[in-house]
């Protein structure tokens, strides 16, 4: 049972802490097993607790920052958690609800980036996370949840995007048949590199502002027909996260020992550069992190360890990197049979 | 003499030819003087001129990109021009101008960024530009000059920067004598990567809204005690361009065949990130071009080759490397001799 405020804080920050706990125990099984088959050595994550670190006077907050560097199956992997207040809630949030300009906040979630070393094994995200606004007078005036998990690949494999994608659809399915659809569709919307027409993977699930009510942004929100408790909602966050690992980790465990040359490095470095590219000119999380004064080497753990960007290199047509720009067109992967072009 | 609008707007695109013709030969020598002492193969600038080639319908634009790759000295440079035309300026200048809100656009400049392989060789920067409003009749409402040139060293050298300076002091002192001392603080202002609480590097010049009356940004106007001609305008953008390889490109030669090791290629390859990180997040004409529907390959020519990130790495206290984090303070490099820290 949640009772009031506080606990529905403590509750959400404590599985926050969990899935942090499982992902990275998750991870770690993955580097020795990919170790175990390509004579690698796997890596630990290093742990960095934190308080305070940022540049803001307006916002305090504590963390951990999980980070994993030059492992068997990962080059750099970051699984961070961090608990936020604030006496002003960010101008994103306000222009989304008017009514709540002036209030605190509270914040609380986890971040996973996971870039592995196979070309052939994709880069992967997610982040789930609980908000609270809080009123001058200390009362909540407005909760709500938001997350997302997504997948960029460099090399088409359909088996690999439908894993991840009926994974997370399950997922969501177990709570409510309408969040999936959704939730893909605002991902697919959300990961799109505009000055690229490019999007930056084959999506996955994104949703803000899930609450007893409903979900979406102001003037697209769909609504419950009965609301749902505080229980279920952070039962969908746990399930959300639990699914995460579960649609990704058996992907680099499967392609973590693939053969692979300078050719495949090469395009994996320039396809990176979308990420940063993204991460950097686009990303709300980043932004918001930056602009309020958070720990610029926690937000940031989210770049590639290496990156190349070399002008206008188009990859040859008919060769496997040529491929990939159709494959990232946004699709019902779980019921087409995508087209090569 | 310059006579209405029309030859202003070809005088102004006749420079920036120039500049982009004079830059590329100039560097073309350093590779060719390195490529002798290293027993390297210098590179030639492969030209790509293009037209519209962006996505917006409200701009239409040309240019010249001029691109090095993995040269002697250079292992990526570009030298670009463009000459574009809108029908409703920015937003970032319509805050600056609001007067002129409505109006339509014309701009010619050329960007320069050099990304040298030696990490004893600074990375340098510089675009100067010309830029007219236009009212819905036809009429030209306001036009003025922008520009700047900045150093980005990996390893801290007194003599350099301040031959960068001096030589960019020199050029504006022909001028005014108020440049130099404004320019420079402007430019310290600018590259700034507020997040890190770092300068890009060690600064130049940067200026914006230069015209017959003075310079500066609204609210910080700096006048002119006589008007100035636009011939005198275009004859600074001359002076100030012809500077900026004078006073760049002597460090790539003296530092080019420069020995250095794995330590300070994995160095460089860090700081890089910076540059990749204020580019992206920061810089107003990087924004501008992608979120205007800019060429994004022209734009993002000025990222480097080859960048790293790793979590929270910290250079050792007393080594060169952690030297540069105080070498970046900025300073008057011309007079005071800098404090170690």
């Amino acid at each position: 049972m949640i009772g009031p405020q506080a606990s529905l804080r403590q509750s959400a920050t404590r599985l926050v802490e969990d899935l942090q706990e499982r992902i990275c125990a998750l991870v770690c099984d993955v580097e020795h097993s990919v170790a175990g088959r390509t004579n690698g050595r796997p890596a630990e994550f290093a742990v960095d607790a934190w308080e305070n670190d940022g540049a803001s006077e307006t916002v305090a907050g504590a963390g951990s920052t999980r980070v994993l560097s030059a492992g068997a199956a990962f080059e750099k992997g970051g699984v961070n958690t961090s608990v936020v207040t604030g006496t002003r809630l960010p101008p994103s949030v306000v222009s989304q609800r008017p009514e709540l300009a002036g209030d605190g906040f509270f914040a609380t979630g986890v971040s996973v980036v996971l870039h592995p070393w196979n070309p052939y094994a994709p880069t992967a995200h997610c982040n789930f996370r609980y908000f609270e606004a809080q009123a001058p007078d200390g009362r909540c005036s407005a909760r709500w949840f938001g997350g997302g998990a997504d997948l960029t690949p460099f090399y088409p494999d359909i088996a690999d995007v439908r894993h991840f994608h009926a994974t997370l659809r399950d997922a969501c399915d177990r709570h409510d048949p309408q969040f999936y659809p959704a939730f893909k569709a605002w991902c697919d919307r959300y990961f799109y590199l505009k000055h690229r027409r490019e999007t930056r993977g084959v999506g996955g699930i994104f949703y803000d502002y899930l609450d007893a009510d409903g979900f979406g942004e102001s003037g697209q929100r769909t609504n419950f027909e009965a609301p749902r408790s505080p229980e279920e909602l952070l039962s969908f966050m746990a399930d959300a996260g639990g699914a995460f690992a579960e649609a990704y980790l058996p992907l680099v465990e499967r392609h973590g020992a693939d053969a692979f040359g300078e050719r495949e490095r090469a395009f994996q470095l320039l396809r990176r550069g979308r990420y940063v590219e993204f991460n950097l000119v686009y990303d709300r999380g980043t932004h918001f992190g930056l602009q309020s004064g958070g720990r610029t080497e926690s937000i940031l753990m989210s770049l590639p360890p290496l990156v190349r960007w070399a002008y206008d290199e188009q990859p040859e047509a008919g060769s496997a990197e040529g491929e990939l720009a159709a494959f990232l067109r946004p699709r019902d992967w779980l019921s087409e049979v995508p087209a090569a072009s």
